[in-house]
């Protein structure tokens, strides 16, 4: 009952806010941005003022056209893993064409994402926490779900005001038609529908190497014994990497009976990299702007390379695939620098989540600088590197401290694709304009808060320099949450520090919460979103069609 | 017995190596170097002829005169806490001038020092371990201990080939007349007897504050009941700051009964200050090249300076007394700039040891990067920052993974100072030559191994990227010992990966151990040296000759 007065107040104080937002004025964020923009609403504006002047000036410089925007999203890569050289003594492997990257642009230092790779992506896709959309999580085998049709992606966003759009490696949004790449808002698409769980782990070579267990060759289990084969996934009819041709979708690489390898996952991460570099010269010479979307699939890989090329002081697998990829990235920026369009492009480099804690001897990565992985609510399951490069509109070498949420993209990417106007105004945008941080540094940022989720349930919400987790179920909120201060221990191992903050911060931080759920009840989150696995694919392999029933039979058995 | 014959084959092995040492070849150092030499003695010879023609050709452009040194050696503080403005987001505070220092030289990314303030400053002055010199801590206490007469610091060597010298500041090398600073090399001198245990939390601020105990002014405990007042030190006669004036040493800002504060210590580190940046435009003007040994006792500090100039967004009380001292190392690196003496000054900065992890919720200190603090054998206890300014001798921005141990500066010192004659003959000298790594850059370092004790116990090994975690004793090494890969595992958390490690590892880490230890044997460890406090001093105050006396006493009765 003292929610529902309490909403009504809530409704009462932030809904004539929302009218007064500043550049987009009719998008609706959550309720934490109305708090805010009530006390920095001023400010903001004459903010928005340079920034609008700084924009136009590069539309004219730009024949009236906006930027590229070539956005590249690295897996499993917690912040310190990249473009820090001063911690190569901490990790044992350098990025020096990502350390060039970020000296040459900004580094966003308090980036938040969602502890794992399909919510972060949907974040970024959407602008939208995924929880909003109803898809937290795709699963390792098949699921018939998927990010749905009714979910505005940047790509579409982007198309509507005239970027041509492409999208080439990790693609993760689900196994049904609607969530596929080219379902939405991409022109072109090559990537694989599931991810690196199936494509490095469940093949025999991680098997060999007892990297993995339970794909088929460990042990002669009898058949007696063994009554259920759909238990373990039957790797091998699960769909590789599919690519878009004249508006169809195709299986590449993999004929009927084939079996999946590493060497065929190195070979799709390197044919990865050359469509990109052949994307990039297309797109260089169209009159449209481009948003170039790469999510590779490495550093993610179990097993380490043989030819001892790309061999690091720390050895792991992930590392060396790492500087693999740094190489890559190098090739993208020289590539354009050499077609000339450096001025009218913005590059960003990012990490989607923490680290894998849970392969640290053998991949080489650690939860080395906040405490936590993949996963994990904590700092080190939601904090990454990134970087942004937009020669000439964002200054070299420059830091920022501001927070930012990997939704917050959507919404600056937007604004910077004259497509503000895309962006639907009909369910909550988390993702706010970050324009200010990109274009006037330091300290122009519009977020102080982020809600952090592991997978349903809320775990976290920061508030500038302070960390509340929220305390289990059925106990008293007061005694049980604790509070963190992320700069007095970073790594949040005190809990006994709490009551230093709690005193305060159980009135301060319930307050985010109510909003967060009121706003929630307003805009309720999205159902999960259900199909048919892998239609709209032309030629599906016998295997993989003898899956796909044999999973409708176990819907039918409600599975 | 097994032990005697490995010495038998370690003594054939390794004494006629010791001949065969390349620049200073009759001095003797630690077993391994001499492993690592015969395997790498001709790539130092080449570097030797390379960096003796460097040092030639600065000695001429100097009037034939070497390089003036200034060692700035601050308290508690481990890697990651100053200079690395990447990680100001992981601590909440920026050190904008020691930033602009590392950029202007050289970062030392693998300084070991010792887990704590005394040995770690024995080893810098004397280039030894300091559990060979007989003194690895100086307690908070009256001790009657300290640095003995026998032992040869940097500042004796320096002297002896012509420098002046000059200490201001922390000193902490005992109570007894030999251990003080104008007793080992130092022609001028301004510390303190004690630490900031006596110094910052031994005071009636710190009590009311709740951040000491027993200082009296906690509780009204019955005389009756409370039948020895020696066992908690009565801090009152201790001896604070002392100064040499005319070659005789006197207490100064304490008159009889005074008590000292908080206000006092503030005081005490601005005194301190001042004198280094008067003393620096003194030393400037003589013929001489000087060595000035600058303290400070901050960022040590427990109570918040109220005069709110210092505030920091992580808001401890280190971290607002670290940004006092990293203004004040502006100043002095100004003054060096201002007086035309850049170029044949050097300025090192680094600090002691890790954090005090005790008092995180306070000082805003944090074991954030490697795990662990002061005391502590962990990565966390004995990795700090060093940073090496010197104009056209090496190189800016320059980063080196070698590793360091901080009693290799002595070794460095005296080679830049062209005093490698006055290095003794007589003993281990654990500082090894690594001016290759300040001249010629990374990779030409001169030791890939550290031995980390905890006051007289060995507790681990470094060798290159691996870390090996002695057994308790009375167990199986093989069994028992845990092995970390440094790169792969920083915060050595995750002993199960020893095995992996261990296989190989307890033969080659016991062979580090053995020739270690049979070094020893041949060189055996001083015993620590007593005497009777405070001799020497000339103003001393009723309450500390009291004290002195009962000290005295409590030794007769065989405390």
């Amino acid at each position: 009952m003292k929610t529902r007065s309490l909403l009504a107040v809530f409704a009462l104080s932030v809904i004539p806010l929302i009218a007064a937002g500043v550049h987009a004025k009719d998008i609706t964020h959550d309720a934490e941005y109305y708090v805010i923009e009530a006390q920095n609403g001023e400010r903001w504006n004459a903010d928005d003022k340079v920034i609008e002047q700084k924009l136009s000036e590069f539309y004219s410089r730009n024949g009236n056209k906006p930027p590229n925007i070539i956005y590249i999203l690295l897996d499993d890569l917690g912040f310190g893993e990249i473009g820090m050289p001063g911690l190569d003594v901490i990790r044992g492997y350098s990025t020096p064409n990502i350390n060039k990257l970020a000296q040459s642009g900004m580094s966003l230092q308090r980036m938040y994402t969602e502890p794992s790779c399909t919510p972060t992506r949907v974040a970024f896709l959407t602008g939208r926490h995924p929880i909003r959309t109803g898809l937290n999580e795709a699963k390792v085998t098949l699921v018939g779900e998927g990010l749905p049709d009714e979910e505005v992606t940047i790509a579409e966003v982007l198309r509507e005001a005239g970027y041509t759009t492409s999208h080439v490696g990790k693609w993760h949004q689900g196994d049904i038609e609607q969530s596929f790449a080219h379902k939405q808002g991409f022109d072109r698409a090559e990537f694989p529908i599931h991810q690196q769980a199936q494509l490095a782990l469940m093949n025999p070579q991680a098997e060999q190497s007892d990297i993995t267990r339970g794909m088929g060759i460990d042990g002669d289990f009898p058949r007696e014994l063994f009554l259920d084969d759909t238990f373990i996934p039957n790797s091998s009819g699960m769909l590789t990497g599919v690519e878009l041709r004249d508006g169809k979708l195709y299986e590449v690489d993999m004929k009927p009976g084939e079996v999946w390898t590493q060497e065929k996952y190195q070979q799709m991460n390197k044919r990865y990299q050359a469509s990109v570099l052949r994307e990039l010269g297309d797109l260089a010479t169209r009159k449209e702007p481009f948003f170039l979307n790469y999510w590779p699939l490495y550093p993610v890989s179990f097993v380490r390379n043989d030819n001892g090329k790309f061999r690091t002081r720390n050895g792991g697998s992930f590392t060396e695939a790492m500087i693999e990829v740094d190489d890559w990235i190098g090739e993208i920026i020289d590539e354009v620098d050499r077609l000339g369009i450096a001025e009218n492009t913005i590059i960003m480099v990012m990490g989607d989540n923490g680290t894998m804690t849970q392969y640290v001897g053998l991949s080489g990565a650690s939860d080395r600088i906040y405490r936590g992985g993949k996963g994990d609510h904590l700092e080190g399951g939601v904090r990454v590197n990134a970087f942004v490069r937009w020669p000439g509109m964002i200054d070299a070498g420059s830091m920022a401290e501001d927070i930012f949420h990997v939704s917050d993209l959507f919404t600056s990417f937007a604004r910077f694709g004259k497509a503000m106007d895309e962006v639907p105004r009909d369910r909550v945008i988390d993702g706010v304009d970050q324009t200010g941080v990109l274009l006037l540094g330091e300290a122009h940022g519009r977020r102080d808060y982020v809600y952090i989720y592991e997978q349903d349930s809320l775990k976290s919400i920061v508030k500038n320099k302070f960390k509340f987790h929220l305390p289990p179920p059925m106990t008293n909120p007061i005694l049980s949450a604790e509070f963190y201060d992320l700069y007095r221990d970073p790594r949040e191992e005190r809990p006994e520090q709490s009551i230093k903050m709690g005193t305060w911060g159980s009135g301060a931080f319930g307050g985010m919460l109510k909003r967060h759920m009121a706003m929630k009840k307003k805009y309720p989150d999205r159902k999960p979103t259900y199909a048919t696995p892998y239609e709209g694919i032309e030629n599906l392999r016998p295997e993989t069609l003898e899956m796909v029933e044999a999973f409708k039979a176990s819907k039918k058995v409600g599975r």
